[in-house]
């Protein structure tokens, strides 16, 4: 399928900047074009951030534009966004200004181009960010070296409101003022809505100036959409506070820019999530957005006495849609869970702001006395979590396995200690979907808690694998980690029988020969099987192995497969070291046999890219051809 | 060395229960004889937490006595200290009480006995703690808990003010709120200093009423060592605010209750550090402590009418002490760290409240525009640290290994996937000390770090091992995790020569035939050195390699290292899942040898103990028999 995108040139962007003398004028100008833009980017990567791109928009363009000194030279203020769901504006912003190369428009997640959140490697990004709260403390640490150096710069950091549900946002501030950090301005882009709805229903920010001023900070406040008040503001805050740190609440509207996205106009009666947080608009949605969004240039353009905007178009051809099963594994959790705790009245559920893509949904709804939203705050989550569980109850505990895994690390362990209970379900696991970026891939998280004392890891590869592991959690004497791939699931994947659970045993999924693979999910399973057809045609029949079990392998059962195999290979979803391929090679050492299979484990050996998954499984090595490479006896 | 001892029976606390009829008299002479028990424990223990102890226990008198309904039955109130350091002053009252054993007076920090931390082992202990922060979250998935199931215990929570710091903390106060948790009130046992100093030296807190008034808490004011304050105040939490969670800020004195102890009157003229926050008070302070301790009571008794106080003397007879280093690891690296820092202008120092214990003074007094006290807030640190790395320094980041690994866990990934060079050094490394019990042993810190990309983790086994390996960080292209035994050094580990390090590859400390066992640092090496004598009587010839790389071995030197073993054995001072012993067998299946020895991991399988360091090294099988009954052929 063809589509037709439209995307603003950058010698657009020069010629309002050269000829709208009106400096609140060109503000409006450049974050209008960078709208344009951002959506173009959005729509062609299939996905980004676009409500907080929109908001934010205004804010960017207005430092880059009036308020930073040499903005993009080495000793220059300096502006990242902690929360770093706004990079897509930030890159067209960026691009229009002629800081970042012009082709890069059309790389928004992909290999090589630019990141789904901002990352060190592009242009002007001091900072990775998409782990959020943890801007303020890097600034502080910048600024700290500016300091040694002898240097002045300016530090601007801009947060969102729901990231503030962070602790580490609350750490930071006393030693800010400590540091009398004039330097540093935290702009809080106060759009109301974090990523599903209201932050005012999900954990309410209450009085944000007080909190801050509580801290020690000065504050300030104005309209983060209107360019105007936005210099006053910086005026304010340049006058007002000479030897502190300020933070500023800019009152923004998620979407800001055009009423398709705007939060105020586009939820319907009755909706209560706002639809444009992270995935790609509709082509309706996208339509209408640009028919807007171009006559707000166009009417600004013509009041400036200028000719009308020119755009390009851009046609872009999907790639034919592969094969996958209809339901992704997290909206099957979420069903079983809900069968579950209609039996087992101890089940309750707990999440972190993902309430869509962890699939609690339909959880949500039906027992809403036994849900429990936390907001973005991972450590009161899973330390709650051990209450409920000291309470009796069986808490099932949600986010996104990259911040599961390693924000409450520390509570998860304490929960073990105390010998509690608890089911962590970390969806979004593993190196795919590919297109948000590191801070989204979830590679680490079974060596981060594959040690604590009484916790299993689990992957399970397919509809039937979620529905037994939910099963699984309710009965075990042990804590589970569910390690959730979001990704679709492929069809040979989704097609793989259900089978018992057995800690530490796996199942053979395709008999073969004597070289054996060991696997799990649903994207290693997939690729393994591809491979598997590969080798095949080439007379090599491989035996292809799941073992959910990522922390655990039972001897017995590893003996009896190490019997019929002259060579084992374990391929996994996330750095190599730290995880199954290290369980099993010890496992095996200690089997103690006569006769010892070949080993090798397969894995991520370096950060992961950002792109699409066929970009990133390649990228990695963990592609069927590549699999298969590595494999050919 | 006999040292005398005296201790309150449980008899005397009953006694005066029954015989004080003025609540607030009775309420200071349960306090006051707590302080006697709590000052005997700590003291027979040789740590514990005295200062803190001290300054809540006019706080835990009154709660138990007055306020909590049937506060040691199922569904009664529920009292539990969050940061948990106060728990000797805690279980002195919970025997008085008649609440724990008599007995186990005798038995703080013993194993089997009373935990340096709160455990839910031991009874009326509903969480652990020690751990820093996480006493809120924990209290309300309590309360969530009991709503469920229809019961209506209140819950009292007591926090530190220096734990007031950890970011955790306020991301629990909007939960509170939304929830109404009107059952839900923190104590606040504000005594101004935390582990090293003055609070407000270290990280000020500011106006903390305005604080939690700005996240929607209730607020009230009180002294909290006066029984009279701490009945209004509780009066005035029930009356005044009857739908929503209270703080209350108990002004106190850390080491309230007598002179010698107290922070108002015990540090000297120019001193800073307080002397009583951990370890067990010199002779002399005992002896001064005692004496006013029972100044105090008698003048309570006598005013009330009662007969002197009876107390118990005991003999305590310390063992031989053992023959270690003079100096221990951190006081060794803290001046190594100065050395370096006056040849390299990079080095910066980053600290969270542990000066002391990591050896950080020598650095901050000599460099302090280099260091950088950021109080109990290990998230922020650790954010700050990759900011000064990204403006050009060298941070050396400092806690305790505990927390260092686990609280800002993804914040150390962070760092690492923007290639910043950072050095976290974690002392307290290992199950040794194993007095203060597992919130403070670090064993599972190898494993949930040691799969960062480009981090480099670390043990040196004795002074020069330290020196080299701080050396080293200065020059190596990788970050490094450097772990730290604090525990004292055996002589026989101190002894061991200085020897370059390279990246994955140890040495041989004992020669000997081809049972092989490979270890690091001080007190694995040390028992293992000790377990080789004692299989040398037996014609045993260990063969002990330190590898102090724990998550690194080089393919090249293991393979020669294996071809002279008939079996390869890996002891662990940490949980034997994910650390060196996994990395090991992998790396010895991936040799593809013709031969590979037998091999086997030995080290925790189970939550580390608390007692002295040979009850803790024999109840894990980590003693010198153990480890030779383990590796005898």
């Amino acid at each position: 399928m063809t589509t037709t995108l439209r995307r603003v040139p950058a010698a657009e962007f020069a010629r309002v900047q050269e000829q709208i003398s009106d400096p609140y004028e060109r503000t409006r100008a450049v974050s209008a074009l960078s709208r344009i833009n951002t959506l173009y980017m959005i729509a062609r990567a299939g996905s980004g951030h676009l409500g907080s791109s929109f908001s934010a928009a205004d804010i960017v363009s207005h430092l880059h534009l009036h308020e930073m000194r040499r903005p993009f030279e080495e000793d220059g203020d300096v502006y990242f966004s902690s929360k770093g769901h706004d990079a897509p504006g930030l890159y067209a912003t960026l691009i229009g200004l002629g800081a970042l190369e012009e082709s890069l428009v059309h790389g928004l997640r992909r290999i090589d181009g630019l990141p789904g959140h901002p990352d060190v490697h592009t242009p002007h990004m001091p900072f990775n960010t998409g782990s959020l709260g943890m801007g303020i403390s890097k600034a502080k640490g910048l600024i700290l070296a500016d300091r040694l150096h002898g240097r002045s710069r300016r530090v601007f950091v801009l947060t969102g409101d729901g990231e503030l549900q962070e602790g580490q946002n609350w750490e930071a501030l006393a030693g800010a003022v400590r540091h009398s950090m004039r330097e540093l301005t935290v702009v809080v882009d106060h759009n109301k809505i974090q990523s599903d709805t209201w932050v005012a229903d999900v954990s309410d920010l209450g009085d944000l100036e007080a909190k801050f001023r509580s801290f020690g900070w000065g504050t300030l406040r104005c309209d983060g959409n209107d360019p105007a008040e936005l210099d006053a503001v910086f005026r304010k805050r340049a006058e007002g506070f000479p030897d502190g740190p300020v933070a500023i609440i800019a009152d923004t509207v998620k979407g800001a820019g055009c009423d398709t996205f705007a939060a105020t106009t586009s939820l319907r009666d009755g909706e209560w999530m706002y639809r444009f947080h992270s995935g790609a608009p509709s082509a309706e949605d996208r339509e209408s957005a640009y028919a807007e969004l171009l006559l707000v240039v166009d009417g600004l353009l013509s009041r400036n006495g200028l000719d009308p905007l020119r755009v390009e178009t851009v046609q872009i051809t999907a790639p034919p849609a592969a094969q996958v099963a209809a339901q992704r594994l997290p909206q099957v959790y979420g069903e079983a869970l809900v069968d579950l705790a209609r039996r087992d009245e101890r089940v309750v559920a707990l999440d972190a702001d993902l309430v869509l893509d962890t699939g609690l949904i339909p959880f949500s709804e039906q027992f809403p006395d036994r849900f429990f939203e936390f907001g973005i705050a991972e450590q009161d989550m899973v330390s709650a979590a051990g209450g409920l569980a000291a309470g009796g109850l069986l808490p099932f505990v949600h986010s996104f396995s990259c911040f599961l895994h390693a924000r409450p690390n520390e509570q998860i362990y304490n929960n073990a200690t105390e010998g509690r209970r608890v089911v962590y379900t970390g969806s979004l696991a593993g190196l795919l979907p590919a297109a948000p970026g590191h801070s989204h891939q979830a590679v680490r998280d079974v060596s981060a808690v594959g040690a604590v004392p009484d916790l299993l890891v689990l992957e399970p590869a397919n509809a039937a694998g979620v529905r037994a592991a939910v099963q699984f959690c309710a009965t075990a004497t042990q804590s589970v980690y569910l390690r959730l791939v979001s990704a679709p699931v492929p069809l040979e994947a989704d097609a793989l029988p259900e089978a018992p659970l057995k800690v530490g045993r796996g199942r053979v999924v395709r008999e073969g020969a004597r070289t054996v693979v060991i696997g799990s999910g649903p994207v290693v399973l997939a690729q393994l099987l591809a491979a598997a057809r590969t080798l095949a045609a080439e007379g090599v029949d491989l035996t292809v192995v799941e073992l959910p079990w990522l922390n655990r392998v039972d001897p017995q059962w590893l003996a009896a497969l190490a019997a019929r195999a002259d060579t084992l290979t374990v391929v996994e979803n996330q750095y190599t070291q730290g995880g199954q391929a290290d369980t099993v090679a010890r496992a095996l050492l200690e089997l103690d046999a006569p006769r010892t299979p070949r080993f090798r484990g397969i894995g991520l050996t370096e950060v992961p890219r950002c792109g699409t998954e066929a970009e990133a499984l390649a990228a990695h090595g963990l592609d069927a051809a590549s699999l298969a490479a590595a494999l050919r006896p």
